[in-house]
């Protein structure tokens, strides 16, 4: 596999959004609604005349819609280039690929730092609280939008794994095919108390103002930084951590007998924490962890999650990673069993790695070559031909 | 076994502090001297003639000298009350069992809560930052004190093993046996990166005032209890935090859709964060945590660590709990195959638990019947009577 820096990400074929509003707003499982709604999203490739060919990839936690492109607000590289382009997995010569800013983010859909017309101020904690299935069901206005009835594929890792899921269970009939990567069908205690570290210091620092920093010109910046150090140590292994910086110092050669970065694990943490400040909304990260906690599928099926796929035609490739502890393998084999007792048709399949649970972003040549070899399946089975006309 | 309730903690037989100077001052492995040294313990049981039934304790981050009594300044119950009395394995009838507070904590002995004579207010980061082999000379100084040359055993978890380790290592003539619990001979890179999150959530506290809280009246409780948040999601397994709480919801029968504490686990985590601000200092987990960071007991002997135990005569029993992810088996086999280069003699127990880390401080049947037969067979072979004089 060559490597990461040979293949500069495609710019989109679209970058922008759109306002839905009226009998196209948006019905929140807490009631609410979100009336107007805003979507940004991207796409690469060329919808086909059938509208057959289309791929939607979901972002995770601290994701955006820039899966293939430079995201222009932030200067951030594109976060899956590795599987979204020309030849790739996700073969853009050959897909149309979607990807859209989830709600209660914070690239152009609505979310917490939307402002309010009311108040002339971001929406802040006055935002209705929202859940993974509130994000697919935005996706699934948008999908109307484009005039695209079926998905050919809805591809994600993390929490974008739960709104594969989410896909798979609310629209069966919309999804060809489904790879949920690196995820779980409910968030576990251990997730939701690492959640509730980080969002508790986000709240801890004073700059948060209850959520109405941005109207004061603040920002609770060492709180989201803490939250997001404390959450980058559950997307790397022991052994990826221990491989990469061991106890080596940081540009020194003794320890300081103080509190400065001795070791490069704690620079590479705090660099993790200063630059996630400058690209993501404190809220959002509130909004966002939240929609995760709340993510349950077997409750909201009768407490079985075999119910989430009854009947289900959907094609599944459910993929985890021996060292992903945030979601480990367990999580990945609970869907498989809930597929199989389903009679879905589901391959699943674990990849060695010390690399844990970000892996699922980073150069994994078995992971392309497999589900490369599943969307071929899928786009021969649906008669796609070899390229978009 | 009974439980914890049924057996109430016994109160020491000295609980108070003493203050050692001049040639007794203790210097630190930075080159700085502490002058004077305050070291505060407890004892229980009687030193008998021979002065050959000491055991001394060794305790963790965020305990105290109160291993089998109620702690007076916190009113925190004594916690290892199950290994520490009548009958138990440190039987208090028969053996003269040591626990002082290390150096840089908060409750008595030298940190940097400690008033500085010549400002009249509390060191804070003027306070040198220690080892672990500091905290253990220190102990040392205390036992030249007791005129205690021999330790029949030096025993704790996790920091406590650390320093178990290095008297082990220290003072090999001085220790006849020694119990590592649940610890490592180093802090890992992830071991780091979480006292990491803990110490930048407590700096990012504005109340924290680079380290002059006290003196100025206020307390960075909000970014302490976030480090006590996060430490102690390590402390758990992800089994027993599924089976504790799993995503049962805190007195509400649906999700509220906001950011209250809707699950029990955060409304635990948020008591443990709170509660633990009453009784701990802010500076004294900075310091402590950097004196675990610091520890590499083979950096310190060459690179081998078989070299801190060559020519050991003190007998081993080292032990593991098969579900802490924070100081894994791995750690404990280390240290054993390095005891094994160095021809010591070592028992090596791996309990199975789901409890985690924290198992070293709870009801373990089967950890108290081997440390039991352990100390009867140290006992033995030292020709030690049934019962103290």
């Amino acid at each position: 596999m060559t490597k990461d820096a040979d293949h500069p990400a495609n710019p989109p074929g679209f970058d922008g959004r759109m306002i839905f509003s009226g009998p196209k707003a948006l019905k929140l499982d807490s009631g609410e609604i979100i009336d107007p709604l805003t979507i940004a999203w991207c796409t690469w490739g060329k919808l086909d005349a059938a509208h057959s060919n289309a791929i939607l990839i979901c972002h995770a936690l601290t994701g955006d819609q820039y899966v293939a492109a430079t995201n222009p607000q932030t200067g951030k590289p594109a976060w899956w280039p590795m599987m979204v382009g020309p030849g790739r997995t996700f073969d853009t010569d050959r897909y149309f690929v979607i990807c859209a800013n989830v709600i209660g983010g914070c690239m152009g859909s609505s979310g917490p730092a939307t402002i309010n017309p009311a108040t002339g101020e971001a929406f802040g904690l006055s935002f209705p609280v929202i859940t993974i299935a509130d994000m697919v069901r935005a996706q699934a206005i948008l999908m109307d939008h484009l005039g695209i009835e079926r998905l050919l594929c809805v591809a994600g890792g993390s929490m974008g794994g739960m709104q594969v899921l989410e896909w798979a269970a609310s629209y069966p009939e919309r999804v060809v095919s489904a790879i949920p990567i690196a995820t779980a069908a409910r968030h576990s205690a251990q997730n939701i108390a690492f959640h509730e570290v980080g969002r508790q210091a986000v709240m801890a620092d004073p700059d948060w103002e209850k959520g109405r920093y941005a109207a004061l010109g603040k920002q609770p910046a060492k709180g989201l930084a803490v939250a997001r150090m404390a959450a980058h140590v559950t997307y790397l292994s022991e052994q990826a951590l221990q491989r990469k910086f061991g106890r080596n110092l940081q540009d020194r050669a003794k320890l300081s007998f103080g509190f400065d970065a001795d070791f490069q694990v704690e620079s590479y943490l705090r660099h993790q924490g200063a630059s996630f400040v400058d690209r993501f909304d404190a809220n959002s990260y509130l909004y966002i962890t939240r929609a995760m906690d709340y993510f349950d599928l077997a409750a909201a099926h009768g407490g079985h999650l075999a119910n989430a796929f009854r009947n289900t035609k959907t094609r599944f490739c459910v993929v985890s990673f021996t060292s992903d502890w945030l979601f480990p393998t367990s999580e990945s084999r609970r869907i498989v069993h809930a597929l199989n007792a389903a009679a879905a048709d589901v391959s699943f399949v674990e990849f060695a790695t010390d690399k844990g649970h970000d892996a699922f972003l980073l150069d994994e040549p078995e992971m392309f070559a497999t589900l490369s070899r599943f969307m071929q399946s899928v786009a021969d089975r649906a008669g796609l031909r070899d390229a978009a006309p």
